[in-house]
């Protein structure tokens, strides 16, 4: 009945015992002691995620979730709202970056249209879980009513609880204007001025930034969002794809499976997540930093450390899904490298 | 006949028709353009190595070359000599970092003992091409002759010719004690001075790393390297896997593939290539930014940029077989994406 509480109340700690092993693996692999670094911190995480010191990140998928954002009536970008729904079939022909990703990766894509205003044309590749279409301008008042966040935020859950079985899950988004939506609820969210928060999104020029700083305050101005209320947060800011993330980010921790934050967007959904259960947070992966600038502190309000900086702007899960290939490594250098007595090599003395 | 002189004369510039020809499509991909960072700016650095607007980077190959090193007497390091041979052999099992990550890419590991002080157990699977065995201590006189250090350069380019076909290299190292002669020519060749680039290697403690810098300094002292002539750096103060590693990067200049720098070791000897040859270093990409502080003044000093930052300093070539995931991202987001008149999706506005 309760989905969202449900799926709250099932996120459990990261596994000690596991945590445990796997750095008493680590520490008898045959390389210097943590002089794989960063895969080190990675590998021992994803055990405790998966209660394993021999974790698995075999089956892979990535959520692009899609909305459209009232606010775009305000001039806040370069492209046509028509570019969510011509962006769908883009990822139901394979077209896409993420698309093309995945394929390098051996992923999955599932694709879902949370609330895209128009309609891509019907095909089995788009999941339609419309919430409505499109939110409505959230410099004028809320984007979405409380229930329609909620409802967004299930979505998310009941899509993850669609992919199983999965061992590894990316969150990524589509939305014209959506980085307008995601900057109000990192400034929203970590208390940071709009201006340091604020980008240009697929790249739009000095006076339309000017522009997106002042539509986002006027939002802050207009709907009080509660910083200690991520629902209230979602709901007056936010987008339909960014509670579906939330919704995917919460299910992967509730089923304990690690779960890759990507760009400002993602991390906007990260923040509600981690606003409505904070021990969802290590669950999750940075896998990188965004240009945005919001993102770098999203992600320093969550303590997540990206993997990657390419810098890169493009959302869809994009740098997840290249970072996927980093944990991986992770896990594979974990469970696959012999030990020093395997190899019978002689330790530091 | 003079196979280092021919290689070199071999090595051309990127090719601009190509290389522009790439930007035009970057430009025309479902993207915002310039979305993607790093791995746009890396496929069309690859468009220009290969000659082509379409590159591939299909067949993959990691050299991991093996040397020992005189300088092991003076006590710079916390491993036993043993140790490189013992690593040879795990190398041939499988069982190493490089061997793991080589297998998540699907990249071949070619192995090759250019000087290991002892020998590694007969196997197809290593290479047996020794300089010498070991090179001398080089805080008493030069490490190598100069023939030496030519025949290490010319048992690197003879490795690469008879790996390929091949679309993409790789090159690491192992050897007790190579992290020493690895600042020795970081600092000869980059006029840094030694305490800034001479790090911990395997984790040596603060008394073992002081009589490490100052061995080094000694090595400055008593040889005198000539920074205009990469041959008497490398005789001075090299080792034989080090000459490997320039002779890899050279070929693979010489025959337009693009080539992986690993860590500090990789990039002493990609240092050496460059000034062999500067021709070389537009090939060349940096996988990573290792722990080693002399990394950083290496790749400063061969204006690359590395494209991970994962605080690994395994050498193996492990940072660069990461990477490579980032390059293959780079070149099918650049074959694959679709056009936005392809995809029948608006520009900007």
């Amino acid at each position: 009945m309760a989905l969202l509480e449900d799926t709250i109340g099932a996120i459990g700690a990261l596994d000690e015992e596991a945590t445990a092993a796997a750095r008493r693996r680590q520490a008898q692999l045959t390389k210097p002691p943590g002089s794989l670094g960063r895969l080190e911190e990675i590998s021992i995480q994803v055990a405790g995620i998966q209660r394993t010191a021999r974790p698995d990140v075999t089956r892979k998928v990535i959520f692009v979730l899609a909305g459209d954002h009232g606010v775009v009536a305000e001039g806040v970008s370069g492209y046509p709202q028509d570019v969510t729904c011509q962006m769908l079939a883009n990822f139901a022909a394979g077209g896409a970056a993420i698309n093309v990703l995945a394929r390098q990766l051996g992923a999955r894509v599932v694709v879902a249209d949370l609330g895209a205003a128009g309609d891509a044309p019907p095909c089995p590749e788009v999941i339609v879980k419309k919430v409505a279409r499109g939110t409505r301008n959230l410099a004028a008042g809320p984007a979405m009513t409380r229930d329609e966040a909620r409802r967004s935020v299930e979505a998310g859950i009941e899509l993850f609880a669609s992919a199983r079985p999965l061992d590894l899950a990316g969150a990524g988004d589509m939305g014209i204007g959506n980085t307008t939506a995601a900057a109000a609820i990192i400034a929203a969210c970590t208390g940071r001025p709009v201006g340091e928060v604020t980008g240009r999104g697929t790249g739009i020029d000095d006076a339309r930034l000017a522009r997106k700083v002042s539509v986002i305050e006027r939002a802050l101005a207009t709907n009080h969002p509660d910083p200690a209320d991520a629902l209230d947060v979602l709901a007056k800011l936010g987008g339909f794809e960014i509670g579906g993330i939330a919704g995917v980010i919460l299910a992967a921790a509730a089923q304990r499976v690690p779960v890759m934050v990507d760009g400002v967007i993602s991390s906007a959904g990260a923040l509600v997540a981690a606003g409505l259960a904070p021990r969802s947070v290590p669950f999750m992966i940075a896998g990188h930093l965004s240009v945005e600038p919001g993102h770098r502190a999203a992600l320093a309000h969550l303590g997540l450390t990206p993997v990657l900086d390419l810098d890169m702007r493009l959302g869809e899960g994009t740098g997840g899904a290249i970072a996927m290939h980093v944990v991986e490594a992770a896990v594979r250098t974990l469970n696959e490298m012999a030990t020093f007595s395997e190899a019978g090599i002689a330790g530091a003395h």
